[in-house]
């Protein structure tokens, strides 16, 4: 199974003022590369693992740009389409210190909300994985049956599917109140499932408690699932996180100990980085308890960098958990 | 008639390439605000007319901050509501030497493009003007009837009409195969038109000549236009250009001799810089020769700035005209 | 009561290095407008009160700047004159850890400085109040009888008056020996002092206790007054303070619980944040409790973002009151 | 013959000085990844030819940088390694006006220097064209010995060879007083040479004239050769150059006419730009005349803009070549 | 006479506007060191010249990072003292294309024209020269006293003094209608005035036409003089001027060919940079044509970099006299 | 005894990622100059001491660039001479939060490495003091040799010697597996040492404890020695730091309070400003406990800045040493 692990998604161009300012205080904005499955492909490719990303751009300057970053990092991006329609954008005020960070999106009509068909067994040929996240059904009809038809093909040929629950209340209220059906299909589909009690109260339709509870109501309701993952965050201002995992296979349950997350620097693709960070141990074969201390550790790092992407490699993976924090010379 | 001049139209946010690179070259945007009648608007304020937008943006980070742009421009923004839909974009990469600038469109299902209404007898009470483009009747069949019904309001109410062509093909064509009849019904109403031949032979219909024969042409067609205004421009390379303008009344022509732009900073805007030029001539009761002489002089001066704006005061106006081109200490 | 607050003082312009480096480290300063009652101007407009600064710029490109950017602030600069002299200037190196934050000051001979006279019935026709600072007085005797004289014409027309102590001494040094005369003439004109014990005692001539007790003092020698705000700062670090607030009403006593303002970015213009959050609170008609609540949080908001304005809307506030703290979407 | 077009040599980091200043002159630098015969790699990437790598650098954050930049140009890099040594270097204080832009070489030691072997038959399994310049072979008797050893598997293989004499004195001045030998042995193996009449009296250890006069004289001496192509250059100043382009096919000469590159943005990279123009026509079958006019244009185009790699797409050559030198909307 | 060549003058800290705006159109200023006398300084440390700034700055950020960016450019700064007063200041808006450049003048009140005292003997011991510019004297009674007192002082030592006219309307029409008896005075003790024929007419009261003649009337009027020289500047756009030189000595005339001095990126400090090219002519013991050749190349160098001083070693002035134009590797 | 302190050590040039980004994240570097010795002169001279350097740089625009920084910062640069071979470099990802910083060091074949003799009785006359750090002699046989020879010429003129251990165990194993003999020859020449327990152990070849008994058994092995100052840190994270100093003498031991180190902007050069602020001490005759305190100060205060350079005046380190957290305006 050698093959690149396939994500699907959509890519987004972040437009984010610069330093500490809000938007539009200084007549200036910084770029980075986005949407949350290019997160985790991007992750994935730092650590030396062989990914693609599926997905749809404009054929102009700021499609092939996000192309080119894809690239850059690591990403095999010759499963990118292009097609009508506009470049997805979000524009971000960063957080500091007690104030919150704010997010402007402005997605709709992009090229991958309009794209029209995708070939998947073409595109899924020799994948090791097919990676999914819950933004891309909630995005429109469209984008839900791309999905859902993504992990049947998947299934069907025999490619492990994970889903990242990433639940988006603003979206689903948009066009769809009952995104359950949808959801369902696609955990159905899933050996690995990212999601915490709440996803899973949502997918259930009742409250199954938290932790092991929620996972084992979770592993109870979906029979191909073999694991699932979740973090636990605790705010305390925009600089200050404190950060906690646990992998729950259906035989046991791995925690990973709380991670006082400081002076962050950027928190947007902190989930992300931990769902590349699992898929690395499993992939990796690293066992249940190293495999969430590695999402753990990853996730954590990712706060120390500005853009959605982690760009660790498994040396300062490594360099990380042996408790490195002053200069490397 | 001490009221303001009313520009109507939409409110883009410029984001552009920084120095002389392409888009998405380097991580970083370079932030304007601009469109056609803002640019106008921006520039008869530099000129200490007294003038307000009338437009619609989102209620978000970016619309307020298109408004407190245009409120550091010094225009009256107390006529710009708030409405659903997105904030209109337009991304460019800058042209230097041999190469040309490109632009990328980005304003589909934005607020100003939504906008269901405008109370036009409200609008533009007091008013001394009211400017619009052939920007805003593109931009789809009801963007065109609020111009229409703008001008039309303007006509009744005694509110002198200025009307600039800026012939846009591509947003026409998206919609409307013919639109004579559109542009026809707002020339009708103005007294002021800015066009040049090819922009008469649109709205007539027939070849009628260049230069003054067109003027007649345009004048024979309208009977309520008193003034034509229009450029021609020879394009040498991006930083090097010439222009030429000329200003017909029905009984006398007036050109301004061509002027070599070079070292040219950012070309954008300079057409709306020549409407702001006349404008102000008209306004500050300038002879029809000197109103052509500061609209060309407008216009080259706005060559030589970054962004949209023209952002000139009478003084530096005045200076340009006697011949500084050496440090004014 | 629907006119404008009015804040009268000076405009400076503040030039920072950037990043975290010192003046002149390297060859680059960021610009920002400041001066207490322009941050107290445009922090009420960011909370959507119709507010005006009255003030006095050279006639050059800062002076210019300075007003364009209290414009896009949404500060009505109608009553701003231009006169001879200079731009009053400040530069800063701002603070970083364990570093504090250092101010050289440049604003002798300015503009506003060297303002002979101002026409205060006219100034405040209509306003819903004058608010005024202690800097406006100690910058020479000409400001102090124009702050003198501003405060007493808005009293004799039943415009309410705000003075914030803001007390300097190295000003008051270079001229006058002992203020306290002019201070208690213009606490004696307002129904609202911001100032806390220390500032109680020096009007007074006595140490009158802190807290309640001071504010007793000063209700017992300001007739006028009836409410008094303060806070009170902790300084861990330059990144890192405490702040609480409180605000006294003849009858009542009304505190704000301490906040740990952490990860500061600029810690300027925090107390006039304050005032404005206070002003915010009379003028919205909340509680005593509400406001002194608004205030703090205003306070603690401002150290988040760069520059000497609070940008912050009245949802930013209720965002930040309810606990926002993670990416908000 | 649908497989890549094989360029070998050293990738190099371009650290240069920003605006228009000197090095040093303030504290930022700007980088780009350069080197001949990468840029000629990057330049047909983004003419859609399919392109690769042979190069090595060190395992560290420049290395990886490095190769990053060359996939996010479409540049497939799977044939770069990783070798002891360090990364290449050069400085520069770019041109302006009548300053020359000035260059500080930083090469010596590093990775690409010290490799010892490359596996030239796997390397160029499947290629459509091998490039080289003459910078690799002036590296030292190692990088010569690899340059021949490439060239000659080439040649043995049936996979056509391209060669950019790139003469360098300073370069071979260091180690190897006569490099006729080495270069002589190199265009012998060639089909393509890009060099003008001073090359070809180096090769051929006379003066044979120029334009078609040296062509003859180098297809009399090297009988694989079936194409010659150069450019003349006229500098005006740094910001304004003349350059005109001939190829001479066996049987024919072409020229293209001479174009003013005004305007000049950086000059560094233009014949790299210019051979990927010639290699464009050749790999996309156009005649003779259309490839030196695509070389040249391509050549005018880089000098647009920053950078050491020219990023034109098809579109943007045909749209340069039909004269568009104003914004392209 | 290996001693320092001594400049006594003001530093100023210039402020200009990035890239090609106005002041304030963004909130970011650039810094640079400058001052008519303070540039010649630098300018002939480049040149390898051992040089002195005499000068008094406030002890604070700005005075002492002025004096920093003396000592870099290699001048010794051993004389500059501190006083009390602000650091004198200008803003630049830098002029582009058709535009030109514009300077806003903050430098009343400075340390330097609060200056008491200078011990001219110690402050002169051992100098090779004193260089002076009617600036000084133009800024008020005191700094008029010691330039006088300085170039007596220089004299009565035997240290020949050098004299810029530098004849500034402004300064002087602020404090002294007529300027002719402190300039005469200053021209009198020198051996090299730097000035054309509207400064010998100003000194001599009359009109003694141009050139050779002006200089003959100088020659004649002040018989310590030994050597005029003079530019004369065509300008053509803000990006292009024409730069011819002058220089006189009592029994030979010496011209330098007319430079075009294209794509200009800062034309400030460019007469300053001419007298240090001069001043190094004569310190270097070039013959009088070469000394006018080399102050010509070295103002015409100027031009092409940031900031208000020249930063050419010999080497750089020897390149461009020898027509080096294009990249330098 | 008032001829400077003369530091010897390699000039590099820091080569850092922006903000908090990763090396080649963004097309950017900042530059600063270091080198531990080099950190100690210039933090030195911030501190009113006369300070020199001895060093050799390329004769390029990188050396030169060095040297004025050098210059700036108010050290002596005269005895800096220029000689083949290259800059030193490093290259710097600046830790961030959670996230350690990274050096990739680049100064293999520097001029300073391949200098070839020292001229030390003319280097060192008058001066004040020889400081060295284990560097130099770590960089290779010739440079141990340099640094033996400098340090036996000072003994031999009673210049005392300050020796930093700064030991580097990469730059020795490169070439010398037993570095201790030319450590001890260079502590046996000093009267002050810096380094730990770890250092003495390295030094006496046995493990003496920590603390006072360390410095015992160095003061025991190292009869000259007189002093031993070094200090203590715990990593919290690359932002929080905490730090503690010792200085022991021959009959004393004095302590500085641990400090918490927090929101560290650059902890690069944190040792060299210990440095710095232990020679402050003793060149301005504090008593040992003030001169610790004064080396802790200076440490932790370098922390807050960047660059390697400690800028702090004596007034800083004083506010700094009596609580100054605040603006101080």
């Amino acid at each position: 199974m050698s093959g690149p692990i396939i994500c699907f998604g959509e890519l987004l161009l972040r437009l984010s003022a610069p330093g500490r300012e809000l938007l539009m205080q200084s007549p200036r904005l910084d770029i980075a590369v986005g949407g949350a499955e290019a997160n985790v492909a991007a992750g994935l490719a730092a650590l030396d693992h062989p990914t693609a990303i599926v997905s749809v751009v404009p054929d102009n300057a700021l499609g092939r740009g996000a192309v080119a970053a894809m690239r850059a990092a690591g990403v095999d991006t010759s499963r990118v389409a292009t097609g009508p329609g506009r470049m997805g954008l979000y524009f971000l005020s960063p957080g500091a210190g007690v104030r919150a960070a704010d997010i402007v999106y402005d997605r709709a009509g992009s090229a991958f909300v309009q794209a029209n068909a995708f070939d998947w067994p073409t595109l899924l040929e020799g994948a090791a994985r097919l990676h999914l996240s819950g933004i891309t059904p909630a995005l429109g009809p469209a984008s839900a049956a791309h999905a859902i038809a993504a992990a049947r093909a998947a299934r069907a040929d025999g490619v492990p599917v994970s889903f990242d629950g990433n639940y988006r209340a603003r979206l689903w209220e948009s066009w769809d109140s009952d995104p359950r059906a949808t959801l369902t299909e696609l955990v159905a589909q899933a050996d690995l499932f990212f999601g915490n009690h709440r996803d899973v109260a949502l997918l259930t339709g009742r409250d199954a408690g938290k932790g092991r509870e929620a996972a084992e109501a979770a592993f109870a309701a979906f029979p191909n699932l073999t694991a699932i993952a979740s973090t636990s965050r605790t705010v305390i201002d925009a600089d200050h996180h404190r950060l906690a995992a646990r992998l729950d296979m259906r035989e046991s349950a791995h925690e990973a100990d709380e991670i006082a997350v400081t002076g962050i620097v950027d928190r947007i693709g902190g989930g992300d980085a931990f769902a590349a960070g699992i898929l690395h141990g499993l992939h990796a074969d690293l066992s249940p308890q190293a495999t969430v201390e590695a999402g753990l550790a990853l996730a954590a790092l990712k706060h120390s960098l500005p853009g959605d992407f982690s760009r660790f490699a498994r040396a300062d993976l490594a360099a990380f958990q042996s408790g490195a924090r002053d200069v490397r010379r």
